[in-house]
């Protein structure tokens, strides 16, 4: 019997997964609640006088060393595996996350001097306060016809990595400058389970610009972002890129101390936790969108050419699985909207989720918008905004619980339609994530809306799964994560199948859907950017 | 000391006050809540076998008569005043409130025969299946160029009087036959004061398209209608109307052992509930806009001459007051909406009122059209839906709460604009009915949203205050409704003034209302019709 490590790095926490190298087998899995979990108001004690700004999101890069430290142990403990038997380790982390670092990998939050800089500290994904620098790179590039932007749906983000390092090198120079590394807090936990610095070819691809053919973009196009930014790659980063699947190292003497495994034991290259789980859903050819849905809905789907794709967040050659394009897109709510209408209108989720199921389609007169945290894909527009209409007296929560399912399920059929347009099919869909076990209804909508068949997820651990899976490749137990997904994935017996009778409602629906999406995505009417603009208007203004 | 008594029939209760004639001091109020209140679901007990269809509104018109038997000798005994000091009776009514009878005034559905019969009944101004009559009145009328459907806002609504009339022929045609009259119960109920049938020109201007110049329409419109409906006025109605303020008659004998009044007492000829409420609240001029706000809102506008006005709901000459044009405008949805979301989403109206004042205008994001239950005016479509956009996951209930508010408030500027449009000025807004006195934020929206000064109803009562100084002119107290308005009416010493400081926001944000109005409203975009047509598609097309 030979065994595998996974470790998800969240957002709140770390999942540690052990699972059996020959089927996938989970043994068991053990959480560690990161202690400062998600920064966003103030820092740790002892310095939490230090406000931070409105839209920043911060991590302490200590919590992942934490979950090294304290989940594995306590994995191995519980599962009685002897450490001899794990051959191989894989991480998936958020991303965009990433952190300044000394040459030897140390975070500089540590040191004495930065600890109450905030630019000091890792920005994790949903840190939004780089949106002027990510501006900035989009109108440089536009204005000097970057090739690269359309592979990311004509937009760079202020979630990703330039955004971000950036927005250190306009506002702290001096940490920009002490920062010998910028690197993913994926690349760092495996440096930190290594001892090496290695950079994935996945978040350098879909956050950092990288392609496989064409590598980063040109210093000059730094340059024109800011002198000082020129040698971004080479002076903080690397040209260097470790294929996913491969080994990054072994387990150093240190790491061995921290988890209990053995020193040497075969680390995988970093991988980001809604990649890893396609592979984790079996999904490694074209033609099945993995959805992996929570608060928000990440897309993966693979091609066999590298199409353009309007508003996808990206698209990379080998970014998924070695030898295919990775397209990814995403949808920037759906567990968080139904959970605003919970937490916001009462009612619990079982009754409204059984009242919502008695609803047939078109029933309750109503249609949203579900862009409540803007639109990912494919408008790329923070700004716009959410949108419920067809309200009457008789309305009830439940009704409107539903329509906001169906959105959720809308938008998705909006990011089909437009990879289907480019000419990259989808003929089903895998959900995965927190969301689909619980919920059969959201699930029977999205087969009906989209009119595909939608399987599940049969491990509630995807992307720990999907990281096991590539540190058993990683330990050469597989010669491919192709290999290992055969043999370590496994769907649930659940398949969700298009209610036929539902189709021409759910099809009217959607036509509805798409003339407002466009009406008020695409500039038609802009009441949500002139409301976005009258909410920002400073209160002196008014008495 | 002389007093008079007013008698305000509303939806789910009659209201009886005694005021002194000399300065309107209200000296008690007795309620009489209906044993059958609305009836709209099956007919009262031992008939409850019976079942309405959808959108049927029905009343018992003993109802009406109990409230005589017990609110006015409630009141008497209440108050103490000796029945010789009452010298008068006025009464106000829903409307278009109508029933059948025989020619001596009996109620067709207090036949034995007719019981079961629901079109035998009280149809309630809220009885809405008689839409496609009402179709049928609007379609004929425009082919052949009737010129009365302008005074309409160019639309008959299906709530009013020969819309309810041609159903019960179109549907009943045995009840019509039965009908020897068809009467306003605001008529009715005069009749059961007096012993003698009248028809005041209130009701017959608004509601049963006659005007002092031109009286009803022609029989051989009515004939295009239905040839059995070709002599409806003269068959079961009259030409013969009576001004407001006019004596109807002396309280007959059994009226007067039914009250504990004097028989003789001078009895006023009927009045709407709205209407009446003008000279209530001092409005006796051009200029002021009354808005009778409750769960709905009635506008009442008075006006030198008669103007085309978008999407009134009518302009009657002497309509509200001799010698003026008194148009009617309405929301049909107010407190309604407010209510809907408290009854739906939870929290106390304290809670969000209080949340929602500590907003600033725009601040939430938000925008609604208001539309919960159709728009009354300008549109003059019941098949519009409510819309709200702008909802980010950070959107909280008082926001929302307070974007309903402004939503009304922006639908009553839209009206307002309308009057002035035509050349009806509106230099103020005088508010009466259930919410002004419990929503000081309410109040102070409207003022800021419509950027005019707001006075406020002093009574609690204002329709029975209303209805008790028309009874009083009958009885010769006062030579007219001017008269008795100058001294028996008046406001409350709380005055909106409108904030300047919010006027610019919410002149863009009424910018963004009106397109958006005027883009679902005006068919720029149907997605609000379309959803009500899949809502009413037969269940049985789907699975």
């Amino acid at each position: 019997m030979t065994y595998a490590l996974g470790i998800d790095f969240g957002t709140e926490s770390g999942r540690a997964v052990l699972v059996d190298c020959a089927d996938g087998r989970e043994l068991g899995t053990q959480v560690y609640e990161y202690r400062h979990g998600v920064i966003d108001e103030r820092l740790p004690a002892p310095d939490d006088d230090v406000v931070l700004e409105l839209d920043w999101a911060l991590q302490d890069p200590e919590d992942y060393e934490r979950t090294l430290q304290e989940a594995v142990p306590a994995l191995l403990s519980a599962t009685g595996v002897d450490p001899a038997d794990v051959i191989g380790i894989g991480v998936d982390f958020t991303s965009c996350t990433m952190l300044p670092t000394l040459a030897d990998g140390t975070p500089l939050c540590t040191l004495d001097g930065l600890r109450r800089e905030p630019h000091a500290w890792v920005k994790l994904w949903k840190h939004h306060a780089a949106q002027p620098e990510a501006d900035r790179i989009n109108e440089v590039a536009a204005a000097r016809g970057e090739p690269w932007l359309d592979r990311y749906g004509g937009r760079y983000s202020s979630e990703w990595f330039f955004a971000k390092a950036l927005q250190i090198l306009d506002e702290a120079p001096d940490v920009y400058e002490r920062a010998d590394r910028l690197i993913e807090a994926a690349d760092w936990i495996v440096w930190q389970l290594t001892g090496v610095e290695t950079r994935n070819t996945c978040t350098a691809g879909y956050k950092a610009l990288w392609s496989k053919r064409d590598g980063f973009p040109s210093d000059d196009y730094f340059a024109a972002l800011d002198p000082r930014f020129a040698h971004v790659v080479d002076e903080k980063m690397s040209r260097e890129l470790a294929p996913l699947g491969a080994r990054a190292g072994g387990l150093s003497e240190r790491a061995a101390a921290w988890t209990g495994l053995r020193p040497g034991t075969a680390v995988a290259v970093a991988n980001v936790d809604a990649h890893v789980s396609a592979p984790a859903v079996m999904v490694i050819e074209p033609g099945t969108l993995v959805a992996i849905m929570g608060t928000s809905t990440c897309h993966i789907l693979l091609g066999e050419r590298e199409e353009r794709v309007e508003g996808m967040c990206g698209v990379v050659e080998d970014g998924v699985v070695p030898g295919l394009y990775g397209y990814e897109a995403g949808q920037s709510a759906v567990g968080d909207i139904f959970g605003w209408f919970v937490r916001n209108f009462g009612g619990e989720h079982e009754h409204l989720e059984r009242d919502a199921a008695a609803l047939w389609p078109g029933e309750s007169g109503l249609l949203a918008l579900d862009w409540w945290n803007g639109n990912r894909s494919v408008l790329v527009d923070a700004d716009v905004r959410g949108l419920l209409v067809g309200m009457s007296l008789a309305t009830r929560p439940a009704e409107i619980y539903r329509a906001l399912i169906e959105a959720t399920a809308f938008g998705t059929r909006v990011i089909v339609d437009a990879f289907e347009r480019a000419g990259v099919p989808v003929e089903r869909i895998v959900a995965c994530g927190g969301l689909p076990e619980r919920n059969r209804l959201l699930m029977q909508i999205y087969a009906d809306v989209l009119g595909l068949e939608l399987g599940v997820a049969a491990s509630a651990q995807t992307p720990a799964l999907g990281a096991a899976m590539f540190g058993a490749v990683a330990a050469g137990a597989y010669d491919s994560i192709a290999a290992a997904s055969r043999r370590m994935a496994r769907l649930s017996a659940t398949v969700y199948e298009p209610n036929p009778a539902h189709r021409e409602t759910y099809d009217a629906l959607y036509t509805e859907y798409v003339r407002l999406h466009d009406l008020f995505g695409r500039h038609g009417d802009d009441v949500m950017r002139t409301l976005k603009r009258l909410q920002r208007e400073p209160q002196s203004t008014r008495a």
